[in-house]
């Protein structure tokens, strides 16, 4: 339980080898061309279960002694890390209960459910199914897998930028989404080891600033009040370790606003035909916007595709509407 | 203007590069578990202009002699291949004329137009499009990029072959969608070439068997009636070279349904988070459909993702349809 680190990071990718999808960075010339950088976008939404969350979720799974297998693991999560922690939970053969919103996209509790979750549903926020789900791991003696604030989390979740870096050993700045910090404080602590120098970049929603605050603040805060379509940046408050790494690691976090958001989801559907969810596409948000400010090689996390896929084309308008 | 190789495939690779998107071969866990193989996904649709055709075109186009380069180039495609033409004549600074079908779908011309192709609008089959493309070349001295029949444009698309062999080494089974043959025989070039035992299997949808048909006949011959949703796989027949390349160097052509297609397109977008057009998920229907048979160690190439989405979601049913 000591602090993630380049080798815990490393030990988390050897856990990960033949579990989690080497996932591409890959190329995009239009989003290159529209930006003025070379940019890469490191596409997690082509994970297993569809986002990042397998990571973590799996390298703290694998390390649980044979005693906590036999007990079970419960979660709380906004959709995403629920479906990591349900496969995760499959392959070590552990029973997993998983607590999310009654608001959560029906592609993420599903998506839980068919990997053999139990689903239960609670609140609409962080707090009240985290509530929920400390209370059942009580009454049944579960193991809580944390969604982002555990080392083991983080350092499996830090893969994300270990990848980044071997494929692409000149890139010279990362930009990564923000929720609870477990996937911007792992890549950071690989990526800031592994090329000092680099420009590491965080991104929030313009309606859910947790870290933003955390960092203005000097300590993590509470959000009152909650506003945007990134359902998986959302939670209320950052954690202290997240925030601890971010605040010291990351060089800057940015906000986006939801309609940047969603402008940036259809591009990535039209353009680069990969489907984002909103969470997903703050990154590409974050450098059209110019939020993110410049780069020269840019990598961008793209970190989940569980998207209603319906949505994103209405966002788009009808065919016939798309700007030529 | 010799026979494709292995060694034109190999310096077609060479001017691609830095042109091209080294496109992902992307493991798909979940597809492996339903055929029982472990198969990877050479995601095309993620390539510069949503499709393969780059590879080709570009391989033809950047050889054109200067004398050429100031008469302008015209090609006749279904789509596709039109983008492809269009974009490697803008980088090379030729002249492009386009002929499409009057039912293209608008991604398609509307990307065209966008790379700042002139469009004509021909008639629905390809030996429309094709007698008014070299009736347009012939009145304004442009030369003709054909679509599939040509060394330089199968060589091009060769290096999808080289690329797969390169990625995964132990590869023991390829399946390519044919159309015009050009994809097919290009692959099959450099993968028997590199991997002489290996399974190439070529996949066409029931309602447009050219290559099919072709092969029964032991010559090209003209299919009467097209009827297929997969409007890139649907030329009335296949080309000369890529018929006499698909007859020696690949194993087996197979039929799938548009309702395979269909469900694969949807299992595509779904569940792998790719945006696939029809002709580009033939591949995973013929997987998913058993129509390609077995192999262990399977790629499968998805040619391109220039899909209506809009569609694509109206296939999947409501939300609510989604079976879990």
């Amino acid at each position: 339980m000591t602090v993630p680190s380049l080798e815990s990071v490393r030990a988390a990718a050897a856990r990960l080898e033949g579990v989690a999808v080497r996932t591409p960075l890959l190329w995009s010339p239009e989003l290159s061309d529209e930006v003025g950088a070379s940019v890469r976008l490191k596409c997690e939404s082509l994970q297993r279960c569809g986002a990042f969350k397998l990571r973590g979720s799996y390298n703290f799974i694998s390390r649980l002694s044979d005693e906590d297998v036999a007990r079970g693991v419960i979660t709380y999560s906004s959709g995403n890390h629920a479906q990591g922690v349900a496969l995760a939970a499959r392959i070590r053969g552990v029973r997993a209960v998983v607590v999310m919103p009654t608001t959560a996209p029906a592609v993420k509790h599903r998506g839980a459910a068919r990997l053999g979750a139990e689903v239960v549903f609670e609140g609409t926020t962080s707090v009240e199914r985290r509530a929920r789900a400390e209370e059942i791991a009580a009454a049944e003696g579960l193991v809580i897998v944390p969604p982002f604030d555990h080392p083991h989390i983080i350092s499996g979740q830090g893969t994300v930028g270990l990848e980044i870096a071997a494929d692409w050993p000149e890139v010279d700045t990362a930009i990564v989404p923000i929720g609870g910090g477990g996937l911007a404080a792992g890549t950071a602590v690989a990526l800031r080891a592994l090329r000092p120098g680099m420009r590491i970049i965080g991104v929030e929603p313009e309606g859910a600033p947790s870290m933003r605050a955390a960092l203005d603040a000097g300590r993590v805060v509470r959000i009152d009040r909650i506003d945007t379509i990134a359902d998986g940046l959302a939670p209320v408050q950052v954690g202290d370790l997240t925030y601890a790494l971010v605040r010291d690691l990351v060089d800057e976090v940015v906000l986006v606003s939801d309609d940047a958001i969603r402008e940036a989801a259809v591009f990535l559907l039209e353009r680069a035909k990969l489907v984002a969810e909103f969470s997903g596409a703050a990154t590409v948000a974050a450098l059209r916007s110019g939020a993110a400010g410049s780069g020269d090689l840019v990598a961008a996390v793209i970190s989940g595709g569980n998207a209603d896929v319906a949505a994103l084309v209405a966002c788009a308008g009808s065919p016939a509407k798309v700007p030529d």
